[in-house]
């Protein structure tokens, strides 16, 4: 019977645009259940429904609409104490003063802002390509005292790439990549982008985005050794510009190789790649964690964006590259495969390995 | 007395995209004058405002409104009798056949088509950058036989970053350049791209897009040497898309130097760059062919596109690169400075040369 | 076990964007299986994969990947021979000759043409509120002669309009109807709309629509007498304009009513009406046909399209009017419940009353 | 000499969107010139280019950009005092207790807020349909206390329409109007509406818009009769919708007149009309105020707004209406004949009628 329970999460910025997202999937998950919803102060008390612009396209579950939202502090009594397992959504200002103070209460932080992704000690996770990173929590003086944690994913324009690029890593070692992206609105949040900056144009500019790319690459395809990651050596250039798009990253990427490697043996290694989690059976874990697509104009963000339920990469356009040796395109979903779902894998990977016990 | 009369001036495909912004820009030209409009047989004989579907933002001007339609001959008599000078708007296909005709009864055909961009004996100009390419039509069987000869620009997608380039090859050296662009719809003439492949969506491929952007771009910053050019000898690798943006191409550019460039060098450079027809005062030429931006989220087309009404490149966002050495933004608009603004430009380059005499 | 076994249908117009959403719904439908499908001539013997450009966000089903199109004929033998069932997907023009000869041969032809709508024999239906409308099928001379007959639906403006009007009226009495649409692009075919004309526009008239709109009101909403339906007499006045939304028409309407009606009056009567096939438990009838929606600022085409899987009407801000009596906004999906659902929801009630054995 | 001497004129509100278009707009105005311009708090000090978000397609004029902002109070002293002629783009809030400030301290303030069009001694103007209701200053207490005054111009969304109604209310008199709007996104500011709310969208709703333009359409067709307006007495319904495009509001209006009108006597009736000021020969006054364009598809937001330098509204498509009388679609552009370029004909009217001396 037992097994039937599901684990009672939490939701910090619940109201936002990824918090959304986060209750969107959760609804029906099998392992979790959402069982408090916390944001900013102005929206205490309020419902659930009256405190967010809800912008999903299902309608909001009728158990959560009902929910009042919580003060985003550990403590707390009854309804109102925060549970053991917290999603969080918010912005890295904020993020880089509330989740430690959850962490230190020892809930697990399984969060998606950038506040603490280069933290030495805090795991930067996506389960297929680095999952044995989620060692370094024992590294983290949280854990010891509290036996709370933190565990980041990355930035959403990087995690699709690191994905395609961590098997190709390991059959030819990569030496060089160049990276320029065409993003999606729904990356900045609500408001977010201004409706006079996007429609019918492209910003070549955001904020902060090409250094998280390039540093995170490293991070993500780094090695767990003994207490810390050593980062991957390959160089990385990355341009990033936002497109009137409503979801979906576009990545025009060139590679270098240090191997040999040949357009039917890079698609072979795409379609044949599993991941290391492929055996824990993850629901969130995608059949095939990257698609290749051999028609000449795809993958494209209307088109594909839900492939895997959002969680599958799609890449496609493989060709030779004049000045590396191949480029190609790629397409990832943001806010799932790149926000709320990759964080929910993430939980299910901590889960799965028992941490969230 | 002679000096106010106009050239009259022939537009080949004059009721697609491209001829309907020759039309545009020649109303009120100084020099040139539109007398006769020329289009696919279906159109002979209808006015010029039945037969296009007029897509400019201005009207269409009341004398040509009127004007009738003649046979794509270079031959005719009276009204409908070719003039000397044809500016062509035509697909390759049809170009193929159609340019040599004109050119073999002596017109000076001056084509936006890719049909005989890479034709030996054909220059392929951008008169900021290659001006001395025009002599090249003197190795023309065309011109020896008639007097005819064929001049061409290049695709709207290098157009901008060949002239951004050539300043900086010539004070650093080139030695490589990446360049992933974002493509306006207006690039497909009309109707062109279909509004469900590009509203909210990014379509990764333009065909045979990437290949001429690699090749015209050695050509356009070749060198004539005797009889032939000689094609600049840098590496330069094309990722091109098409975005939901109606006039301007953006691109994300790396770029590897011969010699040690600062940031404020480059910014001068461009900035300093008046190119090698400056004295020649032609009505098209921008006082700035290019226009570094210093804000941080520039340029962008829908803010940025009439500089120099449609002449001027805007630059901006030049930082270091990881993998090369520099990386900026660039903005042209397409169908002025990268098809009819072009054209123009070119054939005031050869009046002002003596070639339309 | 004779349960089991499905009904083989035939596509005409397989390949087109109407034919595409048949071929999307109709997988892992209960009643149907798509057994044979059919387009133009210069995709016959290509299978399905070559010959359609696939623009659905879904897969295209594998088994119908690899189907051979057959000829667009009621004939044939073996593989190639047409169903008794049809899905007709067709231009009007190709439906007027194309629909008569496959109900001649004996065929059920269930169709989204405007063709034969408003034929005096052939019942317009939309099944919730006239799903008694089919009986006219007995006065067809095809019937009669090879037991084949013809059922269309409505055009996708007039089709939600039509089922919200429909409850009001038995309750009220409908006066008169303004409406002015803001319709999407899908519903003009690929590749339809060109993107030069949509983006960052509004196209004020879509040829015939006001007309069709205005006719298939009274018809629809008309009442069987004998052998013919007497249509509605409600005057009806529409405005149609085209908007850059991929899916889903937005209309903003006023009404007239001939009894007292409250807002609380008519809300209660949308949300408790379930229409005339509500126990038939027909697998695309949605549980609410019609949704009111209190938001002040709902409905809306991208977040609210999908509702009752695109088979929903979506009302809204319903509010006094000071010219009529009532205004509101309605959205409906027009290429599910304006088209293809729709059809498939007519070969449901066929099937129900036994019309397809 | 002294001809030559511009009006200094302040702006209230500079750095916002219609703040920057009377900025644009004023740019070699004849007879004003820009000495004065102030923002919120926060920008006091500033230059207008560190201030602004400049979001204008021509950039920011040189003398402006250096120019500091000032406290927005009518006091001050040297380069801060504000001028005696006010042009004030401001929220309605801030308009309602700011504007009286400045007409209190004997300035001139031309608004385009909303606050104060329906007072009743605070003339709503549209020069060319109700010049002489400029008389209503003599009745403002500002005017008669300190000389200082106000008047406004109306809403963007039916400043179009009363323009085009006016002439036929004079020739056949309009008994009532249908309307349904599809608004641009600048009628709302920067960064108003949010990307992911209108990209692929529609909102059928925009606060107070019905309302305004309901109430508003009665005192702009009103008559001046003795110390007040009396509001023409038509019944009007509006229904306002938000759509993707960036500049221009469109317009699906059917309208019922008193007497009959043919489709030649009403395209005739907009094309003769010249207006109430057509003697004065103001600057900002277009040749025709009202276009008739004969094209089946038109007016389109994309190609038509410029038209008369964005002050001529466009109509199309004048069909009969089965319930009213007529239909047409009409076009104006909101941010220069709708708001900036409507305050600065008027500020041209109470010139030439000696008001701003």
């Amino acid at each position: 019977m037992a097994k039937n329970v599901k684990i009672p999460v939490g939701i910090l910025g619940a109201t936002g645009m990824v918090g959304q997202r986060f209750i969107q999937l959760l609804e029906r998950h099998p392992w979790f259940e959402v069982a408090w919803v916390a944001a900013s102060e102005r929206s205490y008390g309020k419902t659930y429904a009256e405190a967010a612009k809800w912008k999903m396209k299902t309608a909001i579950p009728a158990r959560i609409a009902k929910m009042k939202l919580s003060a985003a502090e550990p403590g707390g009594s009854g309804a109102s104490a925060a549970p053991k397992v917290i999603f969080a959504a918010l912005d890295a200002d904020i993020a880089r003063e509330m989740e430690p103070a959850f962490a230190s209460a020892g809930c697990a932080v399984i969060s998606n802002s950038s506040a603490f992704r280069m933290h030495p000690q805090v795991p930067l996770v996506i389960p297929e390509i680095n999952a044995d990173h989620i060692k370094l929590i024992e590294q983290q003086s949280w854990h010891r005292q509290s036996g709370g944690f933190m565990v980041t994913n990355s930035n959403c324009s990087v995690m699709g790439l690191a994905l395609a690029l961590a098997p190709l890593d390991k059959a030819f070692g990569i030496e060089s990549v160049f990276v320029a992206t065409m993003q999606a609105i729904s990356g900045a949040g609500y408001p977010g982008v201004a409706s006079l900056d996007i429609l019918g144009n492209v910003v070549p500019f955001i904020k902060n985005e090409e250094e998280k790319m390039e540093e995170e690459a490293g991070k993500l395809l780094g090695k767990l050794k003994g207490r810390e990651i050593v980062p991957a050596s390959f160089g990385i250039s990355a341009h990033c510009n936002r497109v009137a798009v409503e979801d979906g990253h576009t990545e025009s990427i060139s590679i270098k190789f240090k191997k040999k490697a040949t357009a039917e043996k890079i698609i072979n290694v795409w379609r044949e790649y599993r991941g290391m989690v492929d055996d824990l059976k993850l629901p969130f874990s995608p059949a095939e964690p990257i698609f290749y697509d051999e028609r000449v104009d795809r993958p494209q963000p209307r088109l594909d964006i839900e492939r895997g339920h959002g969680m599958t990469v799609s890449c496609g356009r493989l060709r030779p590259c004049t000045l590396l040796d191949w480029k190609f395109t790629l397409l990832s979903h943001n806010t799932i495969r790149g926000a709320a779902g990759a964080a929910l894998l993430n939980a299910e990977l901590l889960k799965s390995k028992g941490y969230l016990e």
